[in-house]
This record gives structure tokens, C-alpha cells and sequence, in this order.
């Protein structure tokens, strides 16, 4: 398989489009504002090497029937998803925080490759044909693909075409015979600096005349046209400084701005056919809040863990915890779990890609805003004053000549080293108010919306008859409708 | 298939050996004490015989290959057990409470078809064999079969063995060639008086000086010398009455007072092998647990129907309490969904018994324990001051000739009948504090017994590596044990 | 003081006019649907008589300067509503459940003080002075008073004078020299079988073609032309038994249906006076909001007893449960503290009386609408599964001659005697979903109300500038409105 | 009254020994790590000299009669401590966060005028009178004052005298006449940096071998042999740029590492009467617990109005998220009002100070490390994926000559301008998961450590028999003790 070494001279080998701060980044694998995530990406490499991991990494191509990294494959079996939610679960153990690389852009394949297939169906296009020999490439190269959904959006209470800014939303500013050419802003897209392409989807259900914002398609991550500036998180800042206080790991959001790229033909897989615009979010929020619930699994998994450690540098038992940490591990396989529902309630598509049930996968979104968020308070709790907000002296206050010894004799607790117990507080500053934090709330769409698919999965007439039933009510009822 | 009819038939050839208030219950499906659960399993007859329910209600026999009631089925993948999940959902909506007799004992016929290879495996016993030609009679005659795991349990800190009163947990009094003889209490068993026969599983893991507790059996409900007695429920008394102020389904839980009990040997499946018996309660729990959830989804159902119909007969929109019924739906699917993942990640047993994860089966039990009760609190919210507490004149007020006709007028409040809306509110009064309440708390045992499994089932030593490893820390740590 | 014979007395002398399940209720004190009210009620006067408590139940009138029950007293400092809050604590831990008799009417009293003296300036009527002569009148006879608010509301997208019938709503049928004549059903009064007069108030804010339904007056429960029917409560058949099974003490609520009932003037404090309506509901609710968090804080003060003891009838140490008996303490505390603070944030109202504030009071109703649930969930949980629905033979069946003795062997588990065991399991049923539920969600007004409450109450311009400010954000800005 | 110049005079005038990222800190005003705090505290002082808050952050000295800053004030009644919550609650709404300086001091001022009371009742010593001295300074001066409460504790397994290191506990290492000599750390001391003094209490109760580590007395901040290092925060890094990313105002938290400090008698107030030093920890946290429920209240304020703002810049109407604001306010009054509860069922020392209810108090503190937690992840949920990880360009990107037009653009969502919508979104980062976040959870000690008065605090015994009055059990009960 693919090596961290052939993955990174990959990354290298890409034209410098990124910036942050308003600086250039060159060479995303040095800078200190891309070099943590795409070290995390890197560890998907290292895992698919390792015989410990290379079951879960790594599978075989129901297309070519070679050995691929799993996260290049087509997913057809509910037991496909599972081990997408594994594999998340264990990357976030790996690496303490969200890899997009390996993950969105699989999604959208997947997704892609079902909706294509409907589209072709109804306009004898050959959008699928395309996807199949894209995804063959990414397979052989074992490309590390990120996905842009969200649009900018602008005023929320205004349609794409009567925004007040064209690139609010990307669309098609012109349709040639050899390929389109877009412009307009993707925003909060994960994983970018850390990926070989993007791939484009819709981010909502379009009408007739807004046509031109159905598109999708796939693109090199440093396609002429590009620009894309790297967000802030919170205390980015300390991922320039050297010194423990920040861990290797890391995660990265940007803003794609397309101005008048073109994309060739061969890497478009949907130009205008609205109708099927809706379709790519309800099977992309379906698949994607499945397989969610086991990312923030995996990170509640380090958090118990941290939790732990953090316990023993205070020099208190686990098991004064003990309560708290089952709190934890209900919240993380709650989210876990019903994900795994949505997939075990799901069914095949037509074209063979699984689709999990809405109403489990919706159910989890809203999960995933909430338990987290205790889970965190939790780990906060546990680990005492000195991981709440992170209130420790730098690490450059440990070694300073005047006054560093006197801190570092203070610092020490328990059984571990004034240093280590200082990296754990770090850590878990890191987790649960720090640069690692993914954005479990809106991150794959908002619970909001989550809840609105919620209540329309709702059989209520089916439940009134059941409660009528067992009532002994017989008669009609009717909803009065709102008050006047 | 086996008909309402012939059920009821069934039932009423058996010898009269129940009772409660102090007076014997001769015909349990007349009786106003027992009816109602009659009714309730009566229900999965109809079910089963009618086309809308039948593929959910029936199956073929793995062991014969004839359609048989699905609840006499051996489960064998993990679709055998969300087939479990979804029939025991349906009942719910059915009768809006529990029914054990098609429930318990299948499970822990299921349960001791695993167990029951592992002792033959040890110990040359036939009790597989045994075990199969029953469950092929049980199959044929479709027989509704409680189960009994929860014995009396006395002075909670002393074992079976030493406890004041030795019928405190059931035991073997005497083994003779053709059989054995039992004595003691098995309490808060459910179904027991809609059931045709009654599967005993010991309820704790044993050790060498308590062998004598290690039984398990199957016997007819009416066997001689077993003494049934129906304890009491919420507003227990109103099912003597007539009128509306109470549903025709319902449930019941039974104490068992066996005394030298009789049990022919071809209907016995463990007799003193204790190191086997801790073995049953942790097979029973994994799958019982993951089902539960189903359970209290459908009771979750019939809530969100019941509430909204309430809602209907109070005159106000469902559209006003559409956040409320997400909430409970997110509760009822977190439960199932959660359930299903313990099925979708349990494994088969050499015997072939599917067994569900520890982990989600036990996280599950938590959330059983919980979140119904704030999806009743959600009913009662929606529902208005009329449900809280069943805050309604009686049946026989409604028809007083001297302000009958007063109340009726002052009762009504929206499209729905007077009628209409006291059945609707007392199904709300007898789903959430009446007799219809299940005991979802403790049923297939108690939340902290979960919390113990989750504890020892966290990975803690390898989720504090991958703490390290994020966090950078080398060093060894230690648990620094109880402070003293 | 007025002692618990001169109260029975009182009552006994009262003309018939009750009803429950078709049936007369001739003697309050002794028949089986009122008597546990009753003696709720007769503790209060027990207590007062009693040098532990008498400090609590008695004080001193503003008016006459005489000793005198606390429950009629004005009530014109936020100590005084301290008191009130105290007193209400204490009477749930008397008797484990509401006693309406000594609390809603004396709210309705205060709160009528201070509208009286509104209209009365604007209207020159002499209502204060009419209440005043009640007060004294009520103070000297220690009158147990209920008051009435909710009416039947019948259609609640329609108002008071468009219903269907007219009796949904109490009303002034006619006004005459010597007083008025009144019809029309307040429902789900508390404490009114127990009481010796009723207080009517309105139930809403009402508009000039609602004039008729804005009325205020006290009339003694056996009044001409006022049918009472006693609503149902969970597990209320179970008060006609003997036995151990429930309790001595009790709460009911009643259908009070007037039927061109004649009030004498020196009774009326509101005749018409519409635009006075909606005041009497601020002040009630404000004021009744505050002290309800002492009820449910006193019946949790009994669940933490009851859940301690039978932690002890199950042989099982309370230190066991030691997380959970604090959290019901904190949930207690919260409404209990809360409550405090609607009153020391509160303000006297011009006549006098004190009224607590508004955010806090309603405050205060949304988390007694919840947190008295989750005490009961964590009573359930420590108790066991046999509290859980009561699950255990009826007091008849412990005392039957063939298979009693086998049952009291059983039951029997830690150091607390089999029946004790019983009792306690049978109080913590009545406790949390039997007939010693007292209403906590919609008592006194439902949540939904409170949190409209609240929505009006938060300065939502002046915290967006406090935002503004610390965020440095000077422009100006404007809610979008409705998205179209 | 003193002006911001003149507190920023105070502070310039002082010694330079602080130090943070291994550099010292010669001017606190104009320092980047700690201007911000500053500005906070100067914040107090533009109050006082505003007629809109001057009632609020001035009184009346109870020593002199003069006019002074209400937070160098003794408080004698409730209303006074209420007065302390409603300034803190003030300055959260002015500056967003914590402004230790004006609230620590205050407190343990007050708590030792109690306890000096009660040594020098044992002991004849002096320490009122001095530290009423010290007072009437501060009051004339209106001293910003901090107070160190926290040792660094070391192993918590071990006592103080049994420690690693000496400095882990701050303790008295010589007694002269003229005063005594201390050495030692405090740490996680919040508002140093903007203090002119700091006030040291003990941090636990000591018994006669650790009577060195009973200590009092408050030192300027600049006094010699004291550095002070502060430590890091959220996104701190964040306060060392230019641009809109962070707002002005902010907290501190230090290490204070005394070596050998020289401290005067007068300033002198405990040394080494151990058996005070829980007193002091027992009054401190009663006073303090009931307080800090007003500062997350006003940072809740602040969270409604950014969410508020947050959601017009989005361009969505508030109304939409009615249901959260609701909720959002709820959490605030809950932990305002158990405060102000805690405060009313207090009770007047001897020494005149107020002395707050413990269990109310301790329950707040509970409360106040789970509901703001709430508040945040609502006020994330409304402000949407922009706001929840701050997951936005840098002010130096939106001011970029490439692109920063085009981020502009497409950040513009609704009638706020690009600006002001990141701004916002800063904001509301700040507060969540930035350096705004003030510490509720363990800040005044941690929740667990309130859980253990809580559950000192119940009367379990009296509950028992009001249980067993209720239930009718007459019988002994005793607790079985721990199960062997």
C-alpha cells in the first residue's frame, strides 16, 4: 500500500494555493498551519502498513478486485458502512481529532455513485461511467479526497440566484463541450490542506431556475482558480509555537474560493440536472450522521482515556471516577450505536451503494450535538482546575532559569512527571476547548435541520390509530389546525 | 396458524393454581384480575393470522422447517433478533404494554440452547436434545411460555445458601432418575397468567456450594405444587371495574411460590452445573437488553400517538407541540437504534445462537432505564392538566342522570367526543402512572447491574494509551490505587 | 388554637353536595374518597397545636393583632412568603402529598388584597373592604379555604363567550342588588372535600365582551346550587380497601359545577371588572410559582426517606446510593431555592401585599414541571423492582392462610420485617405513580405558559447591546423577521 | 470616586514581577497577556463613575460612612451579599468574563472579619483590628484586590507536611515579632494582573501538625520575593495580535510563587491557628458559591445576546429559536436564583458578616458546573457552524488584497455587515471555547468537593421518619452498613 512517504511527496508535489493570516503556505507538510492534519492523515497510512490495522484500512475493490485503501471504496453492504464507522472511530483514537480526508470525500463517491446512476437512468447520461473511472484512479493512487457541501449560503432568507454576491453559492458560470467552468465559495470544508482533490457536491435540493447551482464533480486540490484560505479554530495560534502545549495531531477548515475554474468533462458528475440535487443531500445526510456518532465515539474514547491519565497525574484513583467514566462510555456508544442502526435499517440502491434509514441517521445527528458536549463537561470534571481552561504556565515557563524549577516542582502530583502531567492538562485543554475540537455540532448539516427530518419521519396518523386502538376511541378525529 | 381461539382454548383447560386479593382465580381468561393480558397476547394470535402481520409474526422453524409463531423460534443471526426487536415493537403498539409470555421464555429458550451445548460439551449431558424436542412441541403447539430469571433474593448481602428462609431463591430439594424436585420463590414474573408454561433460569452466577441453585427447566403453568400469586400494579383495581376508565389490554406479574415442584428430567436443562449458571444470566442480559429497547419504543409510539390525539381532543394544533414529539421520538429511537447496534455487533455462538454485544446490549439498559421516563414526562406535558394525574370525574359520573349530562358538556373541548377525550386521557393516566406502566427501570434487571458490565467492558489501560500517544507522554503510570 | 376535633367538626356539619363514582358522599371525614384529604388536612391543625411546629403554622394577624393560622394570614414581606414556601415544605413531609386546603385559597386571598385595591381606586367599589371583614372572619374561624382558578375551557381555539356551552366557563349569569348569580365548572380543584369554603378567581385576562366572566368571590363549599364531583386519581380504588397498601393521606381534586348559584355581595371582590382579569393571574401565578418548588421539594424530602429506607427493607446500605440521594437533594434544593429567590427579588404591591417576581416565578414552573420527575425516576432506581410499579402481592395475600406465611418468608430481606418492607414499597408507589401524585406539571398553570412568561421577560435588545459592546460591534442592527 | 486613570496609575506604579511565555511583563496596562483583564477591571471604576451603575458599584462604608467601592465593603445583611451578585452579574454583561480582582478579595475580606473574630475570641489576638485597618485603606483607596485560595496541592494523596516538595503548600517558614515569612505556591489565582493587592487564606482545614500551613494575610501584589506567572488560556495567543479576532476585554488566571516573602504583622490576619483554617474554607465557599451563580448568569445574558446577534448577521429571524432562548435563560436564573436562596436562608455572624446558607450554597455550585455548559452548546447551536468552532477567516485574510473581497463577499449573510457578522462569531468563540471562558466548573472549588457538603447536609434519619410516618412503618430501622 500506499506509504506516509508516497502520500506526503504527493502532498508536496501540489501547486501552492493556501493561505492563512495572510500568508502563503507553501509547503503544506512544513507549515505549522497545515503540518498537524496532514500528520493525522498521514497515520491512516501508517495504519494501512501495519498488520494491527491493515484489516480495518485497507479492502479490496469491488471494481478492480485489488488491494485499495478502504477509504477509496465503494460502500454496498450495511456491513461496508460499518467498517467506514470503524475506521473513523479508530482514526479519531489515532489521532484525537477529525481527519476529513478520509471521510467526506468517500462519502461523496458513494453518494455520487448512486445518484448518478438515477440521473443516467432518466437522461441517458454517462455521469456514473465517469465516476467509475475516477474512482479507479483514486483507488491505484489511493488519493486522500476531501468534500465541499455547505455553500457560503449568504442571506438565509434569500434563494442562490437572488443573493446579492454571485459566489455566495457555487454554480456554473459557463457550460462548455469539454468540461464547465464554476465559480463560487464552499465554506468550512474539512481537511482540504491534507487532500489530494475536492469533491463538489450540491448543498441543497435546487429548482428549475436555480439549475445552475446543481453541480458536482471532482478536482485537484490545486486546480487553476482555486484560492483557499485556511479558518481559524480555536487557539490556532499555539500551532506556530514549539513546546509541548500543543499535540502533533490536528485538524483544518478552509474556504474554497472558485473563480472561473473550469473542470473537464471526465470529472463532472452532475450539471444542471436540479431534480437530483435534493437527492445527493438526502442520501449524503443519510450516510454521512450515520457513520458520525463514531467519530465522536473515538474522540470520547481518548477523552476517557485522558481522563484517566489526567486522574493518575493528580494522584487520584480511577476508581473515585468510576461513575463518570460510564457516563462517558454510555455517550460514546449511544452515538456509536445508533449509527450503527441507521445502517443496519438501511437498504441497497438500485445501483448497488447502501443508503442508511433517515429517521436513525437524523436521530443520531441530534445525538451527536448533545452528548458530546457532556462528554467533554465530563472529562473537565474529572481532570480537575487544571484542564478546565487549560491554567497551566507554557512551556516555556517550565524552563525558565529563574523561576521553571520552582513550577515544575509544583506541577508534579502523582505518579507522573510534572511535564507529562502538564501534556495531559494540555490535551485535554486540546479536546474539549482547544484546536482539536471538530464541530460535532454542525459539522454533516445542523441538528435543526436534523429534527426537521425527524418530524417528517414521524407516522403520526399511524400512531393516533395505535393510541385509538388501545383508547377504545373509534370516531374521526381531525388536527384543528392553528389558533386563530 | 394457531388461532385467538385455540389460544384461549388453551388457557382455559389449565388447573386453577392463581391467585390475587386473597381469592383464587379460576378462569384466567374471564377473570378481571388476568384478562387483560390475556388480551394482549390474544393479540399476537390475531397477528399472526392476519395477512398485514404475518411475515412479522411468523417464521419457518429451523428445526422442522414448518411455519411456526415466531416466538418459538430459535434466533440465529443477528436479522433474527431485530425480528425479535420489531415483533416486540409491534406489540407494544398493539396493546400499549407489555407481554411477557411472548417475550421472556424466548428468549431464554434461546439463551439455554447455547448454554445447554456448552454443558453437554463439559459433561457428556444430553441436555441440547432435551431442550430441542421441547422447543419442537413448542413450536407445534405454538405455546406461550413466560419466563422466570428473578428469584426472591432475601437479605441482599448474604448468598443463596445462607439466607433465613431457604425458599428465598429456587433450589433443588432432591434428584431422582426421573427427574427433580424444586423448591423456592421466583418473583415479578411477567405474563406468567397468559402463559401456557413457565421456562426457569437461575438468576445469579453460582459457585460450588451453591449448586443446588443452578436449575434450569420448563414446566406448565399449572404443575403441581406451584402456587401462583398475581402482585399488585398502579390503579391495579380499576380492571374490576366496567366502564371506559381503563384499556382492555394489559399486563400482569406473577410471584411463584414453588413447593417440591416435581420436574420430570425431559424438561429439565440444568441441574447443579453452577459454573454454567453465571453463564445464563450473561447471555440473558445481552439479549434481552438489546430487545428492551424496542419495548419501550413502542410504548413511545403509542405516547406520541396518545399525546397528540390528546392534543386533538384538547382543541390545540400538533404543530404547536412538534418539538415535544421530536423529543420523544429521538428517545424511542435512540433505544431501539441503540438495541439494534448490540444485535449488529453480537456474534454467533459454536451452538448458533446469536448473542448480542455486552457493551451496547448493557449501554442500552441505561438508556431503558431513562429516557422513557422523560418521554412519559413529555406525554404528560403535551396532554394538559386532564392527564397528569387522570384528573377526570369516573365512568359512572359521565353517565350520572344528575349531572352526567353537565360534565360531559364541560369536558368536551375539541373536535373530539367527550367520550373521546376522558379514553384518550386516561390511556395517557394508564400509560404513564397507571397499570400499562411496564417497569422499564428494573425489568430484565437493574440499571446499576449495567453500569457494572459497561465499567468492566472499558478498554481503560488502551484508551489511556492512545491518550499518550496524542498527548506525547512516554512515561509508564500507574493507578495510584484508593487513597488511604 | 382551632384543634384537629373542632376541624373534623366543622367539616362533619356541612351539607352534602359530593359525588364520586356515581355515589354521595355524605360524610367527608369518613368516606373512603375524602378521608385521607382530611386527615392531610387535619395535621395542619395538629401541628399548629403542637410546640415543634407551632411557630411554623401559626402567627400573628395584621389585622386584629390576634394569634392565628399561618394559611389565613396576609402575607406582605418576602419573609411572609418565606414562611408560606416553609409551611407548604413541611405539610408534604407531614403527609407526603398536597393538602390544597391550606394554600391555594390563601393565595387567592392575598392576591385578591392587592386587586381589590386596584379596582377599588379606580372604580371606587369597596371590594378590599368586603375582603377585609372575609379575612377576619376566616382568621377567627381558621377556615381551611380552596380557590379555584381553572376553569373548564372547553374549545381552546374559541373564547370564554363563543363556546359551545356556556357552563365551560364560570360566569355571571345576573347581577342583583343583594349579589350575583353565577354558573359555569371550575375543574380539578385541589382540596376541596377537606375544605369549609372555596375561593373563585378568574382563570384568564379578559376583554370588555368577556366582562361576565371576570369574577371573584368566596362561597362555602356546601353552598346552594353547587354539585362537587371528585375526579379519579392513579390507583384511588385502592382508598376503599383496608389493608396496607396506602396510606393514611391523601389529596383530591374535584369538578365543581355551579348552577345559577346565588353569592351574596359581602362575598363578591370582582363583578365585571374585566380589565382587573388579567391582574389577578399575574399576581396568583407569581406568588403561587414561587412557593410550589417547596411542595415538590417536601414530597422529594420524603422520596430521599423513602428511597433510604428501603435501600435498608433491601438490605443494602444507603452509602451505596450516595450519588443518588444528592442529586435528589439538589433537585429538591433547586425548586426550593429558586422559589426563594421569586420572593426576595419580589416587591410589595401598593396595598401591602408582597409579590414575588415574574422571571423567577416562572422560572421556577418550568423546572417543577421537570425536576420533581427525575427525583421520582432516582427513587424508582434505588428502590429496586419492587417499587418500581408496586410490584408485590396485595396486604390480603400477605395474610392468607395457605400461602401468606410463604410470602412473608420471601419478601423479607434486610433488617426491616417483611410488612415494613411492603409498606415502604407501597409508600414510594403511591409516591411516585400512585394516588399520592400531586400534579407538579400543570398544577398552578402548565410550563408552556411560564416559558411565554419568560420569553416576555428577557431584555433581548439589551443583551444583543451588551454583545455589541464587548464584541465591538457599533453598527446598528434589526431582526430579519419571518423568513418568507 | 477613583477614576480608570487612576486605578491605571495604581497599577503602572508597581513593581515589575510578572512573566508569562518565559517574558516578563513590565507595564500591565499595555501588555498584551494582560492589558485585557485590565480593562475589564478598569470597567469597574467607569461604572462607579456612571450615574446609571454608580448605586450598584458603590456604597456606603459600614466602618467609616464614607463613600467608597462597593467591592471593598463589609457585607452585614443578604442584601448585601445580593448586591455582590447583581455587581458581578454586571460585569460579566460589561466585559463578558471574570474579573477576579473585584470579587475574590471581597470575599475572603469578608470571611476573615468573621473568623478573626472567633481566634481572638480563643486566643486574645488582634487580627480584627488589623484587618479592619487594612480595610479602611482599601476602602479609601478602593484596592483592586485578588485572593489566593488554592496551594498547588501536589499529591493529593498526601498531607501537606508530607510532600515532595515544600512549596507545594504555601506555609509559614519563620515567625518574627514584626511579622512572618512565607514561602510556597497558590495557583490558577484569577484578576492578579489587575490587582493592586492580594489577599491569602488557607486552603483546607489543617490540623496542629500542619499548623505552618495556616496562614492570612494579604500582600501587594508587587511585594519582593513574589513572581507571578500567568498561565496560558484558550486561544491566548490570540491576545498578541491586532485585529477584530478577539475582543478587549479578558481574564487571568496566575502561579504565585512565594520564596520567602517578608510579611508585616499588620497584614497579618491567621498564623498558625490551624483550627480556624476550615472555618475560613467553610465560610469562603458559602459566601463564594452563593455568588458565582450571578457571573455565569451574566455571561449567559451576554450568550442570549450574541446568539441573538448572531442570528440576524445570519439572517434568521430570533423567533426561530424562541424554545432555546427560553432554555438559555432558564439555566441563568436557575443558578442566579439558588444564589440569592442561599443568601435569604443565611444568617448573621457574630461578627456581623453574612454568612450564606452551605447547602444552597453547594448546591449552586453544582448547578454552576453544569448548566452553563448547557447555555454554551445552545448558544452554539443557534449561532451555527460559523460560530461553533470559530470557523472563519483572520482579520488579516479579510483584509487581504487578493482575496479578502471575495471572503467579504460570501461572509455577509444578513443585514449585519462582513465585519460585524465575524465579529459576532468571534464572540460568541470567545465565550465558548476561547479565552473568555472563565472556569465554572472547578473556579471556587470543584463540584464533586460540593457534593460531599450536600450530602453531610441531609438529614437522612429525620427524612426516614417522615417517610415512615407516611408509609406507617413503625419498626427500628439501621442501616445494614457496606455489604462484605
Amino acid at each position: 500500500m500506499k506509504t506516509r512517504r508516497d502520500y506526503l511527496s504527493s502532498l508536496t508535489a501540489m501547486k501552492p494555493n493556501m493561505y492563512k493570516f495572510g500568508e502563503a503556505i507553501t509547503n503544506v507538510i512544513t507549515h505549522p498551519a497545515t503540518k498537524r492534519t496532514v500528520e493525522s492523515h498521514a497515520r491512516a497510512f501508517d495504519a494501512a502498513n501495519n498488520p494491527e490495522y491493515a484489516e480495518l484500512f485497507t479492502t479490496t475493490s469491488y471494481l478492480t478486485g485489488k488491494k485499495i485503501m478502504r477509504f477509496n471504496s465503494l460502500m454496498k453492504t450495511s456491513e461496508d458502512l460499518l467498517l467506514n464507522a470503524k475506521l473513523k472511530r479508530e482514526m479519531y483514537r489515532l489521532t484525537g481529532t477529525c481527519a476529513g480526508g478520509v471521510c467526506v470525500g468517500w462519502n461523496a463517491m458513494n453518494v455520487m455513485w448512486a445518484v448518478t446512476q438515477e440521473i443516467d437512468a432518466e437522461f441517458g447520461t454517462a455521469y456514473q461511467e465517469r465516476l467509475k473511472n475516477w474512482i479507479i484512479k483514486a483507488e491505484e493512487e489511493s488519493l486522500v479526497v476531501a468534500a465541499a457541501l455547505t455553500d457560503a449560503k449568504g442571506d438565509r432568507s434569500k434563494k442562490p440566484n437572488a443573493q446579492e454576491f454571485p459566489n455566495t453559492y457555487i454554480h456554473i458560470e459557463e457550460k462548455r463541450d469539454d468540461g464547465i467552468v464554476i465559480s463560487g465559495a464552499k465554506v468550512m470544508i474539512c481537511g482540504v490542506a491534507a487532500s489530494n482533490e475536492i469533491f463538489i457536491v450540491p448543498g441543497g435540493g435546487y429548482k428549475s431556475e436555480e439549475a445552475d447551482f446543481a453541480v458536482a464533480c471532482v478536482v485537484p486540490r490545486d486546480i487553476e482558480g482555486l484560492t483557499i484560505v485556511e479558518t481559524r479554530r480555536p487557539s490556532d495560534k499555539r500551532e506556530y509555537e514549539n513546546g509541548f502545549d500543543i499535540p502533533e495531531t490536528g485538524i483544518t477548515q478552509a474556504y474554497l474560493l472558485f473563480d472561473k475554474v473550469f473542470v473537464p468533462k471526465e470529472r463532472v458528475f452532475m450539471a444542471g440536472e436540479f431534480k437530483y440535487s435534493g437527492k445527493v443531500v438526502q442520501y449524503f445526510t443519510a450516510n454521512y450522521r450515520s457513520c458520525i456518532g463514531a467519530c465522536v465515539a473515538g474522540q470520547g474514547d481518548v477523552m476517557i482515556g485522558a481522563a484517566a491519565l489526567m486522574a493518575r497525574a493528580n494522584g487520584l484513583p480511577m476508581k473515585k471516577f468510576k461513575d463518570k467514566f460510564i457516563e462517558m462510555s454510555i455517550n460514546n456508544e449511544t452515538t456509536y450505536g445508533v449509527g450503527i442502526a441507521a445502517m443496519t435499517l438501511g437498504k441497497a440502491h438500485p445501483s448497488g451503494a447502501w443508503i442508511c434509514n433517515d429517521l436513525m441517521a437524523h436521530t443520531n445527528k441530534t445525538l451527536v450535538g448533545k452528548l458530546p458536549y457532556e462528554t467533554k463537561r465530563i472529562c473537565q470534571d474529572i481532570g480537575g482546575g487544571v484542564v478546565e481552561t487549560g491554567c497551566l504556565p507554557s512551556a516555556q515557563d517550565f524552563a525558565h532559569p529563574l523561576y521553571g524549577q520552582y513550577i515544575q516542582e509544583v506541577v508534579k502530583a502523582g505518579a507522573v512527571s510534572a511535564e507529562g502531567r502538564a501534556k495531559t492538562a494540555r490535551l485535554i485543554e486540546w479536546l474539549t476547548l482547544g484546536a482539536g475540537v471538530p464541530g460535532c455540532m454542525h459539522g454533516g448539516g445542523s441538528p435543526d435541520g436534523a429534527r426537521l427530518v425527524i418530524n417528517s419521519k414521524i407516522p403520526y396518523e399511524k400512531y393516533i390509530d395505535y393510541a385509538k386502538a388501545v383508547a377504545g376511541v373509534n370516531e374521526e378525529t381531525e388536527d384543528p389546525g392553528l389558533k386563530k
